[in-house]
C-alpha cells in the first residue's frame, strides 16, 4: 500500500511547475498502477493550451474557477467544484483560470514524471520517451 | 471531450450506494478512458473492509477524516485532506470514517458499474463480468 500526503510533497522533486501551474505527482509510472495520478495548481489569470496526442486524461475540479474551450469544436465549458473533463478524443484545449484551480488529474498512460510538454502542447509517449 | 457535473449526476443511475457509502462514477469503462473516476462518499461513524483483488485502487481525500488499516501488517493511516492511498498490491483494507469523506478514486481496470461486491469484498474481473 502507498499513502503519500501532497502537503508533504509540494517542497519535493515530486511537485514539478511551469508557466504558471504548479503539479504535484501522487502516483507516477513507476508505481506501477497503470494509471498516474497528479493534484494540479493552476495560478488565476493564466491560460493553458494542450494536446495530449498519447495520453488520456480526465481532470475533476476540486476548487477553484475557470472554462475549459475544445478547440476542435469551439465550445467553452465551466469549471467549478464538482465538474470533470476527460479527453477521450485527445482533443487539443485551452484552460482560461479565473480563481486558483485544485486540479485532480489521471492519465493513461502513466506519466513517468520527466515529461516535459513541447511545443504542440504534447507530451512523448512512453515509446518515444524510452 | 466528455464532461461531467457530480452534482448534476448525485440523482441519477451514474450514483450507486451500498451500506452506508454512495459513489457517482465519472467515468467508466465504457468511456474508454483505461480507467474509471468516482467520487465516493462514506459516511460518518461507518466501517468498510474491501479486498480489490482483480483492481488497481487509487483514493485520494478532498474533505473529511478517517483512518485506512492496512489488514496485511496492522498498520494504520490516517486520511485527511490531501492524502492518497494506493493499493498496488491489491491490499485487503478497512476504513473507518470519522467525519464524512469525500474521495476521489481511480481504478484499473475501469469498473462497468455493474460490480456488486462480493462477500470476500472483491469486484468481479473484466473476464469474470463477461
Amino acid at each position: 500500500m502507498i499513502v503519500r500526503d501532497v502537503n508533504k510533497l509540494k517542497d519535493t522533486d515530486r511537485s514539478v511547475s511551469d508557466k504558471k501551474w504548479t503539479s504535484v505527482r501522487m502516483l507516477l509510472a513507476d508505481d506501477a498502477m497503470g494509471f498516474s495520478f497528479h493534484i494540479t495548481y493552476i495560478q488565476a489569470g493564466s491560460e493553458h493550451t494542450f494536446h495530449y496526442k498519447n495520453h488520456f486524461e480526465s481532470v475533476y475540479c476540486i476548487s477553484g474557477k475557470g472554462t475549459i474551450e475544445d478547440l476542435a469544436t469551439g465550445e467553452t465549458h465551466q469549471i467549478t467544484p464538482g465538474v470533470m473533463y476527460a479527453l477521450d478524443k485527445h482533443d487539443k484545449h485551452t484552460v482560461r483560470c479565473e480563481e486558483e484551480l485544485v486540479l485532480a488529474c489521471c492519465f493513461n498512460p502513466p506519466v513517468t514524471g520527466k515529461e516535459v510538454h513541447r511545443e504542440d502542447g504534447s507530451y512523448a509517449s512512453p515509446d518515444e520517451a524510452a
